[in-house]
C-alpha cells in the first residue's frame, strides 16, 4: 500500500482563474520523488466551510498526508491555519517567539516602503503567528510561517502540511518540511516508484494508442506499467510510472515505441527540446537526448558524434520575440544566444534583418524566401553561427485563401551556408499559433544542429 | 440560494503538472457570467475510482451542476463518459449516428497523415460514440462529443456536463451546452452577481488590508461585498463580487480606495495594463482605464485628454524578447509595434541598438545610461515614436555586490526627446526577474504615454 497524498490549493483568485496555480504541479513532482502517490488536487475559495469540506474529503478518501498552499497572508481573508487547526481539533495559540521572528523579517520592508501603516503590519504579524497548538513551525521564507499539523490522535487521519502561496516561499520551505520529523513519520510507508518519459514530435496521439495495442499483442506486460499519454504544444509525451520490478516490461515497451516511431521520437530521457537545443549549441552532443536523429533511421548515430559549439540569433515576425525569449529562458544562455531581431513591420524586416524588399514584393512577407532571408539576416547582422527566421499569419486578421491564418514559414541557416526550411499550417487562435510556431522552430533548430 | 457548481478536471498529465489546466479558469469565468457560484475545482488522475470519488464529493456538497473536462479522447485511458454514466446510473450505449458523424470528421485527418493506422481510428471512433443512455450529445468540435447527463431522478443530484480537454474544443462547445435545455433547467435558480476589479501597481498587499479596516471604520457596508485581494506579478488585484442591491456599498468602498491609493490605482474597470498601453498607442485615450494618472493626483484628468497614436519599438537585454512578445500578444498590435531588438550580447547592443561602447565600459551594461541608449536606439533604428530599453541581471549568475541579481534598469524614450528612466530590484529567480521586469516595463510605458 503506497502513501497517498492530496493537495488543497486555497484562494478565490486561483479558483476563479485570475492566478494560475504553480504550486500543485510543483508539489506533485516533489511527492513523486518521495514515492508518494498524489491522488487529488482540490482548489477552493477562501471560505472556511469549503476549505473544511475539502479536508474532510481528503480524510474520507484515505489520504495519509494533505498539503495546503495559500491563505497564510496577513489579511483577514487568509484563513488556512485556523481551518486546519479546527480540522485537527487543536486550539489556536499565539506564538510569542514567532511574533518576534516575523517582526524582524518585516523590518526591512518598513524602510523600503516608508509610508507604510505600522499598525497594519503589527496586526498582520500577530495573525500570522497565531497557530494550532502543538503544530511544528516551518520557518518563514517570506513573512508567513508554514506548519506541520498532525491528527488529533495517532492514526486518526492525515497529517496536514500547511504551506504559503507564493512559489518562491513555498519551494524552499518544502525542504524544511521534508526534514521535519512530523512529515517523515507520515511518509514512512512510501514505496519507491520510477517514472520515465518519452517525447515525440509530429504525430497524433492516436498513433500511440495503437502502439500500446501492438505492444500488448507482442506480449509486453503493460499491466505492470502505468502509462499516460498527452499532447502538449504539439509534442506527445508518454509518461510511464512503475515499481522497480517492472524495469524489463518498460524496456520492452520502449523497444516497440522505437521500432514504430524512430522518425518522431526525439527524447528518451525526459529531456525537453529546449535542453537539447541548449546542449547542442554548447557543443555537448551527448546530452542531446534521443539516441538517433529522427528521420535518419539506420544512419550512424548522429547525436553521439561530437559537435562544435555554436552561437545563435533570430529574426522573428509572427512570433514577436517568443522564440528568442524561449531560447534565453535557460540560465547561461548568454553564452550562445547573441540576440534577435523582431521584425514586425516590413520596414524593419528590410532595415534590420536585411531582407531584400523585392523578395517581399514578389513572394509576400509570409514565404519560404523571406523566412530564409530573415535567417540569413539574423546570422549575418548579429554575427551568429546559426540564424533562424520565422514569418507567418498569427491572426485573427491578415489571412487569405492562399495564406490562411496559421500558415508559418520557418528557416534555419546553418554555418555551411545551407538552409533547413519548412512551412506548417497550425490550428487554433492567435496565442496557439504563436506558441506552436515557437515549438516548431525549436524542433527545426534541433534538427539543423544534429545534422550540421 | 444561488446555483453552486463544481469542476472536475480529469487527466493524470494535469494532476502531475505536465499540462497546466486552462479549462478550470475559463469555465470559472463563464459560470460567473451566468450567476453560478463556483465552489470547488478538483483535479483527478485518469483512474475511474478517483473520478467517481470526486463526483460523489460534488454531489454531497450540494453542487447543482458539475462540469468535467478531459478524458474523452480515443485512447483506453480516457474514461470520463463511462464514469459519469455509472455515477448517474445509466447504461452505456453505442450511438450509431454519432459513429457516422465522427467518421466524417476524422476523414481529413486520414489524408493529412497518410501512414495512419485505419483500424486504430475506427476503434477510437466507436469508443467516443459510446455514451450514457439518455444523455444529450454536444456536437464534436474536434473528434470528441460532449455530453449533458442528468441525474437518475429529477432532483436526485447534480447534472453533469461532460466537456473535452483541449481548450479549443471545449470553448465553442460550451456555447452549445448553455443553449441545451438540460443545462438551462439546472441553471434555473441562478441569481445575478456583479463582479468588479480594481488594479494597483507598486504597493504591498497589506496596504489593502488596512484600507479595508479604514473603510469599515468609515461605515462602508463591507458585509454586503465579497472582496478578495491578490498579488499577481507585482500588481495587486482587488476583486469584489456582490448582488445588485449592494451597488452603493461598492461605490463607497471604491471611494476609500481612491482616496488612499490615488498614486498606485491604475485600473478601475478591470482593464489590464496591456490593454491600456494598446489603447494609448492607438490614440484611444478614453479606453485607458484609470480616471487619472497615478502620481499626478489633483492635476487635470490626463487620461481623458486626447492622445495621438504612437508607434513603439523595444531594445531588450535581460528580458530576452519577453517585452516585445507581450506587446504583440494582442490582435492588431502590428498597427503600432514596429518591432524590437534583443541585444543579449554587448556586441549586439552596439551594432544593432547603436549603444556607444564607451557607455558600456564606463557605466556597465546594466545602467541607466545604457537603458536610455537602448531606448533611443530602438526608436531611431526601428523608426518608432516611442522606444523602450531594458537591461538587468536576470541571474542566477552575473550578479555583484554593486549590481545584484534582480537589478533592472528601464527607460522609455518619448517623442519629445525626453526619457522616463527607472531602476528596480526584483526578488525571485531568473524566471521571476524576467517576468516582473516585463511588467514593470509595461507600467513605465503606460506612465510615459499618459504623460506625453
Amino acid at each position: 500500500v503506497s502513501t497517498r497524498a492530496g493537495i488543497v490549493v486555497t484562494g478565490t483568485e486561483v479558483l476563479t482563474g485570475r492566478v494560475s496555480d504553480r504550486n500543485g504541479p510543483w508539489l506533485a513532482d516533489r511527492l513523486r520523488e518521495l514515492g508518494v502517490d498524489l491522488a487529488f488536487t482540490a482548489i477552493v475559495a477562501d471560505r472556511p466551510g469549503d476549505m473544511a469540506a475539502a479536508l474532510r474529503f481528503m480524510a474520507e478518501e484515505g489520504m495519509d498526508i494533505v498539503l495546503t498552499s495559500g491563505g497564510l497572508g496577513p489579511t483577514a481573508d487568509d484563513l488556512t491555519a485556523e481551518v486546519v487547526g479546527s480540522f485537527q481539533k487543536r486550539e489556536m495559540v499565539l506564538d510569542d517567539a514567532l511574533v518576534d521572528r516575523i517582526t524582524e523579517i518585516v523590518k526591512p520592508l518598513m524602510t523600503r516602503w516608508p509610508n507604510l501603516d505600522v499598525e497594519a503590519i503589527h496586526v498582520g504579524t500577530r495573525k500570522q503567528a497565531t497557530i494550532p497548538a502543538g503544530a511544528t513551525v516551518l520557518e518563514p521564507v517570506g513573512t508567513a510561517p508554514g506548519l506541520v499539523v498532525g491528527p488529533p490522535t495517532e492514526g486518526g487521519g492525515p497529517t496536514v502540511i500547511v504551506l504559503p502561496g507564493p512559489p518562491r516561499e513555498l519551494q524552499p520551505m518544502w525542504a524544511h518540511a521534508v526534514q521535519s520529523g512530523a512529515l517523515r513519520s507520515a511518509l514512512k510507508d512510501a514505496t519507491e516508484y520510477r517514472q520515465r518519459m518519452l517525447r515525440l514530435f509530429g504525430i497524433p496521439e492516436s498513433e500511440i494508442a495503437e502502439t500500446l495495442r501492438v505492444a500488448e499483442r507482442e506480449g509486453v506486460r503493460l499491466e505492470d506499467l502505468e502509462i499516460t499519454t498527452c499532447l502538449k504544444r504539439g509534442e506527445v509525451e508518454v509518461v510511464t510510472r512503475y515499481e522497480p520490478g517492472a524495469d524489463r516490461a518498460y524496456e520492452a515497451f520502449v523497444k516497440v515505441v522505437k521500432e514504430r516511431h524512430s522518425d518522431t521520437l526525439f527524447s528518451e530521457d525526459g529531456s525537453t527540446v529546449d535542453e537539447q537545443v541548449a546542449a547542442l549549441l554548447r557543443g555537448e552532443a551527448s546530452a542531446a537526448g534521443a539516441s538517433r536523429e529522427p528521420g535518419l533511421a539506420g544512419e550512424p548515430d548522429a547525436a553521439l558524434t561530437p559537435h562544435p559549439a555554436r552561437s545563435i540569433a533570430t529574426a522573428e515576425s509572427c512570433t514577436g520575440g517568443m522564440l528568442v525569449a524561449r531560447l534565453t529562458e535557460l540560465a547561461g544562455s548568454s553564452e550562445y544566444v547573441n540576440g534577435g531581431i523582431v521584425a514586425y513591420s516590413n520596414e524593419v524586416k528590410v532595415s534590420q534583418a536585411g531582407v531584400d524588399p523585392r523578395l517581399i514584393e514578389r513572394h509576400g512577407a509570409v514565404s519560404g524566401e523571406v523566412a530564409e532571408s530573415l535567417a540569413d539576416g539574423a546570422s549575418s547582422r548579429l554575427d551568429a553561427d546559426v540564424g533562424v527566421g520565422v514569418t507567418g499569419v498569427a491572426g485573427p486578421g491578415g489571412g487569405s485563401a492562399e495564406k490562411p491564418v496559421g500558415l508559418v514559414w520557418l528557416s534555419v541557416a546553418t554555418p555551411d551556408g545551407g538552409h533547413l526550411t519548412r512551412s506548417v499550417n497550425l490550428p487554433g487562435g492567435r496565442a496557439d499559433v504563436r506558441d506552436r510556431a515557437t515549438t516548431v522552430a525549436m524542433h527545426l533548430i534541433r534538427r539543423a544542429l544534429v545534422g550540421s
